[in-house]
C-alpha cells in the first residue's frame, strides 16, 4: 500500500469530549470519527484494524467447528416478547416501529433470532451439536456513552450459541469456545486473563470472562500470583479465616460517638484500626401477591467488617434474596431499629430481622458496632456473650488483596481489566421460554441446552491502546496493526535512489506477505515520524540517501528509542529476526 | 470442508409466500430464512456465497483505487435534514427515536454522513480526489417488501462515493468506476448489459445501471445486436422517424364510435390499424405562490401513436415540467375540452392548452383521434390542413423493439434484466445542501463534485439464480458458489477404499486451492445428489466402489446431464481442464 493511494488524517489534539487516553488516541490517529454520541465511522485506518480482529476470530471459531451465519439487525418484536426481554430489558434496547407500526427492536444481541432458527431448524439430537455465530453491528442504547469504542451505542460484536442435547454436551460445547477464545486472545497479541465469572441463577462454573489487562479498566480482576486462579470480583471467594475466633477480652461498652456515622469516623475517634469496626447494611426483600402487591416486606441486616465493601451478586444468592432485594429506606430502618442509620447494630435487634454475618465478621472479638441509638456505638461486643450467634454466616463480600486464593495456593492480588470476551452457559433459558425443542433418542421432544460466547470486536481496538501506547501514541501489537511496517523515505522527491530502494523494499516486502505501507507522501520527516508513531504501527524502515550510500537503512521498533543501523541487502532476515509478522522470508 | 462439520438444511418445498423462482431456491436450498417481511438470515450456506461476492467487489473497488471505511447504520437526524432527506425521503425511511427522543434513521445510504466526512476531512483540493465506500447492512422499508433478497427490507449494499474538485476530476472517478464495475460483473460470471440511465436533472450521461439479464426481470433493457448501445427504458431515446410525414389523402370525417373509448377499440370498430390512432393525454401543473397554494394551473395534451406508451421521465424534462407534473382530473378535463376522457383530441382545442406531439405522431397522415365530443372520433386527420402544426414535438414515449437505434447502428431490441449496480455522476447537489467544500488552487472554498456508486450484495445471489437454475434447483457461476466442487462418496459407510480416496482428494483438491465440500453425512445416492443439485455446487465428483476397482471416479458439471468416467490419477489435470475455480494444478 501506498500512503497516497490511502486515507490518512491525523490530528494534534484530542476533542474535548475524550476522556481516556484509547478514545483520544484513536481520535487523533484517525481511526475514528464521531457520527453521534456513541455512534462512530471506523475510518480507513480504523477499518483495518477491526478486519484483522475479525479474520482472527473467524479463523478460530472455523477450526473450532462453529458455523457462521448473519441475523438481521432489525428484529421482530415477537420473538423478543416470548422471552419476556421486549418489555424486561429496559431503554437500553432500542426499539422502532416501521412504517405499518409494527414493533422491531434493533438487535443487542441475538439469543431470540438464533433459538427461533433452532426450534425449526434442529430437528433431531442427530444434528447437535451446533455452534452457530456472526459478526455482526449491534446496538445497546446506552445512557451515557463514552469514551469512545469502550462504551458505544452501536458496536460490532461476535455471537456465537451453541446448541445441546443434554448438560454433558452443553458443558464440552462450553470448554471447546473456551479454548477457542484462548486461542483467539493469544493470537491477539495482547496481555489478558481469562477470569471466572458469575454465572447467575443457573449455577456452577461455567462462565468466565476474557479481560484484557490496563491500568484504566473499569473492572477489577483477582488472581493469584502463585496459582492459576482468577475470577472478577463478583465471583470471587473469601474463604473463611482459617484462625479461629479470639476469646474476649474487652468489656461491652456503651460509647459515646457523636456524629460519628461511619466506620471510619468511628475508628479515628476511638484511635482503634478500622479492622475492628462492623458495618451495618439493612435490606429489605418483598412478598408480593397475584397483582404484584407487595404483602409483606422482610428486613435483613447484613454485617461486614468496617473495610470491606459489600458483594450485591453474592448477597443475591442468600436464601430468600432469590427474587432480589433493596435497601431499607431510613424509615423502614428507624421504625424497626429504634436508630437513623450510621448507628445500627446487630445487639437487640428485633427478631424478625434475619441478620447475616460475614465469615470474617463471624470470627471477630472485641469488636465495634453501633448502638442502635443515634450517636453511641458499642466496643468490646463479642459473639455469644453479647449477643447470639449470627443466624446466618456467608461470603457476603468483596474479597480484597492479600485474602486467601480460593485454590488454598497463596494470596489475591488485583488488577485492572477491560471485558473484552464472555464464554456463558446458558441451559434452558432461552429455549423453554421460547418453547425450542428437538426429539432425543426415544423421540421425545427436549429443550436445548444453551450456550453464548461473546467478543466485543470494536471494543478490542481501544483495550489493546489502553493497554499499549506511550506519550506518542499508539503500540499496536503486529497481529491487529493497521499496517505491520511502514517505510519512510526521506527525500523522496530528491532522490531516484530513495524513491527507487522504497519502492523495491515495498515490494518486495508485500510479496513476502508482510502489510507494509510506503509513506510517500512527501512529508518532512518530523512530521512522517511522529504520524506512524501516533498511528502506532510497530515496525519502521527508514531509507536515506546518505544511508544508501554506506549501504544501509535504518530499522525501530515502535517500542524502541532509537533505531539500528541493517545492511540493505541483510534488511528481509534482519525482519525475520524481529518476528515481523506475516513475512515469510 | 466436511458436509458433517457444516449446516445444511434442504427442503423440498418452498413456502407460500415465494413467488419468484430464485426466491423458492434459496429457502428450498437454505440459504436465507424468514425472520420478518423483506428480513432474513443468511444462513450458512448463503453466507458464503455473500462473502465471495462481497470478496470479489472489495479486491476490485480496492484495485481501483477506492478506500473502505464503514458508517454506522444508526444515523442522527441532523444530517438527514441538511438534506431535506428526513422529512422528504418518505415512509422507506426507517425512523427511530433513542431513549432520550432524538432522531435517528437507519441507514437506506450514506450521502449524508460521506459528505459530512468529506467537509471536516477532506480541506484541500490536493488531498483530491478520494473514493470512499462500504459493504454495510442497510435499509429500506418497502411498503410491500417480496421476492426474498430480491426486493427486501434489511439488505447489504456496496455503496461508494467519490469526491472531486471539478467535473473534469468527477468524470474521470466515474469512469474509474464504471471500469471497476464491468471487471466485478465480469468476475461474477453472470451475464449483465450496462445500460445508460437517466441521470436526472443534473443532465449529461453520467449514469449508467448494471443489470443481470434475467427474462423474470422487473427492468426492461434496451440495446442493439449490431452496436454496443444499451439503455433502460426510462433513458432510451425514440429517434424521429426518418421518413417525412405522407401527404393526406383522406378527408376530415367525424365519425361515431359509441362507447370506443380506448384506441384499441377504436381501431377493432373501424378496421384499421392501431398505429393509424393518436391517444391524448391531459397533465397538468401548477404554479404555486410562498405559501405553496395553487395560484395557476397549466394544462397539457400530450399525443402519442395509439400503440405506444408515454415515458414519464422524457415528459418530466419538457420545458415547463421541471417541477413536476400531475395528471390532470376528469372535472378539469371536462372543462377544458368539453368531453370526458376517451374522445378527446387535437382540434379545437382551447389556446391555454399546451400540445406536445410525439415525434412519431408529428409525421402521421390520416390518423385517427378524439373528436372532443363523446362517443365520437374523427378519422383522416392531417396536421396543418385540419389543425395547426403542433406547438412542441418531442421524444416523449418508451422505445418498443424494432425502433431505429439511436446510434443509428441498427434497430432496438429488447430484453428483461435485474438491475444490480449503478454508477452515478451526482455533481454538487448534496455537497451545496451541506455546504461541504474544500479550497481550490487559489484558495477559494468550492463544493465537491460527487459521484455515487452501488451494487446489491444481498441482491446479487438472487439475480445469479433468476438467470441460472434449471428444474433441478440452482446452478451457481463458481466465483460465487458456496462451495465450487462437491464430492460425493457413494458407501462411505461400507468402503474404507471410498472413505480413504474420498478423503485424500478432499485433502487434495482443497490444498491446490479449490473450494471443496465432501459429503461424508452418509446420506444415500439420491438424495445427496439431490441436495447438491438443489443447492447448486458446480461440480461434482462422485466416488463409488466399483468405480475405485477400475480405476475411475465420475466428474459432471451442474449443467450437465450424464457424467464422465475420469480415471482416478487424472482427476486433477481433467479438473484444471473443466476450468474448476480456483484450481491451481
Amino acid at each position: 500500500m501506498k500512503a497516497s493511494q490511502f486515507f490518512i488524517s491525523t490530528y494534534k489534539e484530542a476533542p474535548a469530549d475524550a476522556e481516556v487516553v484509547s478514545h483520544k488516541l484513536m481520535m487523533r490517529a484517525g481511526l475514528i470519527r464521531r457520527v453521534s454520541a456513541g455512534i462512530y465511522t471506523y475510518m480507513p485506518m480504523g477499518l483495518r484494524v477491526l478486519h484483522k480482529v475479525e479474520a482472527i476470530i473467524r479463523e478460530e471459531m472455523n477450526r473450532a467447528g462453529a458455523i457462521e451465519l448473519t441475523m438481521p439487525m432489525i428484529q421482530p418484536a415477537e420473538f423478543w416478547q416470548e422471552t419476556g426481554r421486549f418489555a424486561g430489558m429496559g431503554p437500553e434496547l432500542l426499539r422502532l416501529q416501521d412504517r405499518h407500526g409494527r414493533d422491531f427492536v434493533v438487535q443487542p444481541t441475538s439469543e431470540e433470532v438464533v433459538t427461533d432458527i433452532a426450534r425449526s431448524e434442529l430437528r433431531s439430537y442427530k444434528q447437535l451439536p451446533v455452534n452457530f455465530y456472526q459478526i455482526q453491528t449491534k446496538f445497546r442504547d446506552e445512557r451515557r456513552p463514552r469514551f469512545g469504542l469502550m462504551r458505544g451505542r452501536e458496536f460490532i460484536m461476535k455471537d456465537a450459541y451453541s446448541f445441546d442435547k443434554d448438560v454433558a454436551g452443553a458443558q464440552a460445547s462450553y470448554q471447546t469456545m473456551r479454548q477457542a477464545y484462548r486461542a483467539i486472545f493469544d493470537r491477539f497479541g495482547l496481555r489478558y486473563r481469562a477470569v471466572a465469572a458469575d454465572s447467575g441463577a443457573i449455577g456452577g462454573d461455567l462462565s468466565e470472562e476474557f479481560q484484557v489487562i490496563a491500568a484504566t479498566g473499569e473492572d477489577a480482576i483477582i488472581y493469584c500470583p502463585d496459582s492459576d486462579y482468577a475470577a472478577n470480583i463478583e465471583k470471587a471467594e473469601a474463604l473463611a479465616p482459617r484462625a479461629p475466633r479470639p476469646a474476649p477480652t474487652q468489656p461491652l461498652v456503651k460509647t459515646p460517638t457523636p456524629g460519628k456515622s461511619t466506620c471510619e469516623d468511628v475508628a479515628q475517634l476511638l484511635q482503634v484500626p478500622l479492622t475492628s469496626t462492623v458495618k451495618s447494611i439493612v435490606l429489605a426483600t418483598e412478598e408480593l401477591d397475584a397483582q404484584g402487591v407487595v404483602v409483606a416486606t422482610q428486613l435483613w441486616l447484613l454485617l461486614l467488617r468496617g473495610d470491606h465493601a459489600m458483594n450485591e451478586v453474592k448477597v443475591g444468592k442468600l436464601p430468600g434474596m432469590e427474587n432480589g432485594f433493596r435497601f431499607a429506606s431510613e424509615g423502614e430502618i428507624v421504625a424497626a431499629f429504634g436508630s437513623k442509620p450510621g448507628y445500627l447494630g446487630p445487639i437487640g435487634v428485633r427478631a424478625d430481622v434475619k441478620v447475616v454475618a460475614d465469615r470474617e465478621v463471624a470470627v471477630m472479638a472485641d469488636f465495634i458496632c453501633g448502638a442502635n441509638a443515634e450517636d453511641f456505638h458499642y466496643t468490646g461486643v463479642n459473639w455469644g456473650r453479647d449477643l447470639p450467634e449470627p443466624a446466618l454466616v456467608a461470603d457476603i463480600r468483596n474479597v480484597v488483596a492479600g485474602d486467601l486464593s480460593p485454590d488454598g495456593k497463596g494470596v489475591l492480588a488485583i488488577e485492572r481489566g477491560i471485558e473484552l470476551g464472555h464464554v456463558f452457559y446458558l441451559g434452558t433459558k432461552y429455549s423453554k421460554a421460547m418453547n425450542a425443542t428437538f426429539l432425543d433418542e426415544n423421540g421425545k421432544p427436549t429443550w436445548f441446552e444453551m450456550g453464548c460466547y461473546g467478543i466485543g470486536v470494536t471494543r478490542l481496538p481501544a483495550a489493546a491502546i489502553e493497554q499499549n501506547h506511550d506519550e506518542r501514541g499508539i503500540i499496536w501489537p503486529d497481529a491487529i496493526a493497521p499496517f505491520t511496517l511502514v517505510i519512510c523515505p526521506i527525500g523522496l522527491d530528491r532522490s531516484d535512489a530513495v524513491r527507487a530502494k522504497a519502492m523495491q523494499l515495498h515490494d518486495e516486502l508485500a510479496a513476502k506477505g508482510v502489510d507494509v505501507i510506503l509513506d510517500d507522501r512527501g512529508e518532512r520527516p518530523g512530521a512522517m515520524f511522529a504520524d506512524w508513531e501516533l498511528i502506532g504501527v510497530p515496525h519502521r524502515v527508514v531509507i536515506s540517501e546518505r544511508g544508501l550510500k554506506e549501504g544501509q537503512v535504518e530499522y525501530q521498533h515502535r517500542r524502541q528509542t532509537e533505531p539500528t543501523k541493517v545492511a540493505v541487502d541483510q534488511l528481509v532476515s534482519y525482519l525475520a529476526e524481529q518476528n515481523v509478522y506475516g513475512l515469510v522470508p
